[in-house]
């Protein structure tokens, strides 16, 4: 099922246009350049639509927004709309201050967004207006586990259906749905949240995925969080005694620069919730 | 002495808030994970304050400084204050513009820090407004040696106690002082010179040090300060014929990553002055 | 004949100043120490030109330029040129926005740059106004090759001619150019490409390259060029099984961390064309 996902992304190269933060941007450009797509970063509001007219897709991303950026991710967005590009946003960080959870709600309400990539704190900020997040991180009481995953499901789909958009939630355990079909995936390791912006580093990667794959954002998406997480595994499975959460955040990215189409179908774990 | 300042900060997990500079803030970000604490980079006026309040401890870094940072890094460092958080300056470059070294002392009148980790050419153009610094590295006769230890010390408490700080001057030899109380801290190798930022995650630890352990300043920067040069020394002893500054980079985080409470206590190199 | 260029880079230690982008200024940084150089990235207008005039040379690389930054850049380009510093153009991405573009054309009519840094789409940008490049990459068919090499060649030497500056062009096969001589160089593999910002990496150490060797720009810009391909074909030797372009990217500049004059001289792969 999601063998074809990381072909076309091979296949098609797609120049993905990111608008994101200066502490993860390198990772987000390796992982790309990984999985066989292109970056190009920018995000002056002079030229952000017109560089996200250059892209197959866009990644907004919140991380460290400022007075300048933000009307650029508007710009960018609005123009990969009338584009029938896809756009993921990643609220990096919404509900730890107005200014990220007002952008995020602004930029829900005037993108037309594919998909939105975040932790649960995140997109309760989204849903709800209240959170119990951590900074960037997921609060405690908000990590999708086995206990709450039935009731995460339930809010994650309905965020969905309301906003239109794939929404991919990510934490001990994904979910990925449409709104109407959920999947809920076990790929990944507690360590990746010793390395600063995997979560970043996903949209990108969620962003190439919709962007080499029209018309199966479901489907797309899905592939990316599980390659994502099937990185993760498979890369804790190189750390020497001595390898630390750097070396590890290095071999993530080695790990998808390898990974074979058969590779992530094998690797794949999740099941139709 | 110093184990007990890394066991709060893997306990606690204090979330540290970082106006930092583009340059280095992924390996702050990485080296704040590998102690257990973790990191938000959040640098626009908007909302500098409003995520300082979040956090258990602020850093505020001049690495790469802009007009639209400097409010923010006044406006985070006065909350911190009201607020009785600890926080850093790290004022990256005083002494190289006029733009640094007047936001550095409008920083140090403005805002109540805990600590000031620099080098001693930049602690100079605090304390007398010259300095011999080549760029954001200190200049040669400011390299704390054994020549110069006595004089150097006895120029780093008289700074710490006008301003009140913990100063934490590192070079060959480090100097962390109350201003009454002074260390010096052998721990380190020349090499970390040869890695960019190793300064800046310093500055980045020593916030975390300094927010897990409250009410003990002095004890808490001088852990940070022997626990980054005791990571330093060991990552050293893991380097190939082949490895060079980028995988020594990787190293020093991985080590931290792994460092004990106990292998702090029996690495650390220091005395009292 | 390049031998010396390394040399004079290691004794003299050059500081150079990056105006440059967040995705790959840390690489930038590290690189630039590893060849015995010292960075320093600052690109705020107001001390842009300051900073310049503490540097033995300068780098503007366009990958992220904002409202701000372009202003920076016009100020240390300007300094760098009053003062006889070398300054070093990387145009990355002109020809994908207008605000690039324009912002490539205006610093080469207002700056007396020494070097050009680029590839061939970013070059005929500069040169007719057209493009064929993708993103921040050279379009396929101005990848240069053994086919179009003489035809690209008078091309790139026509540029440097018309703006009195080296030209250096990177791709599969690099020229590097003062408009009389030109040299072809092949050094480097096509992996280097997989690794985001080995060109703006190239372009810093070039600055550094200039900066100790004045009165001989061609040679130092040809030595930088060799010194990078070589470092990357060196580093891609060290490749295991399970290193991909995250490992590959340290490795380079660890290669870069122990490559000796000797060593460049052998491995310098070149030819006057």
């Amino acid at each position: 099922m999601f063998k074809e996902m990381l072909e076309a992304v091979r296949q098609q190269r797609p120049l993905i246009h990111n608008i994101t933060n200066y502490v993860t941007a390198n990772d987000c450009a390796n992982l790309l350049l990984a999985c066989g797509a292109s970056p190009i970063m920018a995000d002056d509001p002079e030229e952000a639509a017109e560089i996200t007219a250059l892209c197959a897709g866009l990644c907004i991303n919140l991380g460290t927004l400022n007075h300048s950026t933000v009307p650029a991710m508007l710009a960018a967005g609005k123009r990969a709309g009338e584009l029938g590009r896809p756009a993921v946003l990643d609220p990096v960080g919404a509900g730890a201050s107005r200014l990220r959870t007002e952008t995020a709600l602004r930029l829900l309400r005037e993108v037309p967004f594919t998909a939105v990539r975040c932790n649960l704190s995140e997109l309760k900020t989204l849903a709800y207006g209240s959170t119990t997040a951590k900074g960037v991180d997921a609060g405690e009481a908000d990590r999708i586990t086995e206990e709450n995953l039935a009731h995460a499901a339930a809010l994650v789909k309905d965020f969905s259906r309301r906003h239109r958009v794939i929404a991919a939630v990510t934490g001990p355990i994904d979910i990925v749905t449409d709104g109407e079909r959920a999947l809920c995936i076990r790929n990944g390791i507690p360590m990746m949240s010793a390395v600063t912006g995997t979560g970043c580093q996903l949209s990108s990667l969620t962003a190439a995925f919709l962007a080499a794959n029209p018309g199966q954002p479901l489907k797309a998406a899905a592939a990316a969080v599980c390659a994502m997480g099937l990185c993760g595994e498979t890369a804790c499975r190189r750390l020497t005694g001595q390898d630390g959460n750097a070396s590890f955040r290095s071999y993530i990215i080695d790990t998808l620069y390898h990974l074979t189409p058969d590779g992530l179908e094998k690797g794949a774990n999740y099941e139709v919730l």
